[in-house]
């Protein structure tokens, strides 16, 4: 039985192809259904596409974004807080989350792959990053095969620990 | 007629009186039943009293945490962001707010005050510090004697701007 | 005997009288005549008169800029560290260093007067703002005089402490 | 002729090898030769390596801390700035320099890799993460097979655009 929300991040780039898009979509929806708060980036492009999914299935999301005003906030976002820090939200996005869903191919999301690791975070890869490093290290990253699986691992680290 | 909801913060520590706990939750209920999102740093005291009388009244509550993690979280928060940026998640507050209320004597209310005033933000003083420059300066607080008065000055500047 | 390099911030706007420039470059070069690092903000007004003053004597002043470039920085900086982060730099300055000298009327300035304050650093006031809480509270500023009176009360702070 | 100094940060963890270690080293040694102000974390392993042989050879070494207090400041830094934002402060690094060298195995330097790509920085692999999008990207690390190298491919980035 769990005793609280789960707070997952989807991280992703405003540009994505349609595929990225879908599988963003159908984590969201996935994420809203288990009850689960998305934090995002809260721009467009996965971060997009995630927070419609949610949105429309009844869920919370919070948009922590890069900007120092609203402008680029997607249209589904329970809350939309600028930071006005860039690229540099990518880390707290990061802290906010319990585990973190990356998908696609930006560098800022490799960005947030590497801050999650370096902190402990479980980290899922859905159609990202590979990342080698040039010895072998201890951890690396959860590989999903399926939104499904991506949303399953992510909150099973919530669970496992509360 | 209104375009957008607004983003109030409401600042104040977490060492507070029973006094100015009772201004703070006549803010946080009067925020709520005006459709704003309250804004706050998400721990006890002012914190606390304004988010529990705003989610009393169905509001929307987010509560920017200064440590890494939800121990000190009220229990009123539609969503709790841990940050661990300490002291440093005061300037994110006033940057996520269209509009500030601050209320009794931390430092940490001062710093806010005084980042919100820096900024360009509206900041509503109800029994808080007063603060005199050195020489005079264009910019002072706007100061409220209830929190009905509180609410409706740090809202209009919202309303004036949309 | 002293054991380490004293950080002392010199805090202040860059909007300045020639008063202030005066008393900011007279701690700049007595913050340089006893091998403390001097930390500011790097731009203009009390800012670059104690950066010139400490840097004219031989001293190491270092700027933690608000911008993301050094276009503001000023001529007279061992390095000049962009960081972004507009007035949220502030917190920064006020972590690197041992204890702060305020100086003039900026609402920035008063920011890190109170995170000062609020986490613990010694806070010397050498003709800046006023404060006054709603309510006692334990703590307070120290008041220099003079430059000298400053620097000294700065300085005793870190020799006390090592 | 280059008008201004470059600041370059080497960025790597406080774990390494001795092989990477020696890289490091050269790779500071050489840009204080260029009169480079060289940024880093300031800890052990990459940075303690770098840090020694450049202050050795009479360069200017900044650290930016990821503690809020010096005790982990490696021994060879011309300022040591505490900024207690543990692996966020990474970000800092990256917005500070001109340009990245890239050594070793760290989480945190493929976060350091990838901001430094997000930004538009010059990132320069020394020895360290391959990275692999899940699609072709436009932008792609440069990879340095030596010290000298990877030192003349950083400043060779500050002089163009000088």
């Amino acid at each position: 039985m769990r005793s609280r929300t789960p707070y997952i991040a989807v991280i992703g780039g405003h540009e994505a192809t349609d595929a990225e898009r879908a599988l963003a979509a159908e984590v969201g929806q996935r994420l809203a259904e288990s009850c689960a708060i998305l934090l995002s980036g809260g721009d467009g492009g996965i971060m997009e596409a995630s927070c419609e999914a949610a949105h429309r299935a009844g869920g919370v999301t919070i948009g922590i974004l890069a900007d120092s005003n609203r402008s680029h906030a997607n249209a589904f976002l329970t809350a939309a807080l600028p930071t006005g820090l860039g690229e540099m939200r990518n880390a707290l996005i990061v802290r906010a989350a319990d585990a973190l869903i990356a998908i696609g191919s930006g560098w800022g999301t490799l960005s947030e792959i590497a801050l999650g690791m370096r902190t402990g975070k479980r980290v899922v890869a859905l159609r990202t990053w590979a990342v080698t490093p040039p010895r072998p290290t201890d951890l690396s990253l959860m590989i999903a095969a399926t939104p499904e699986d991506a949303v399953r691992l992510a909150l099973s680290e919530v669970i496992d620990h509360t």
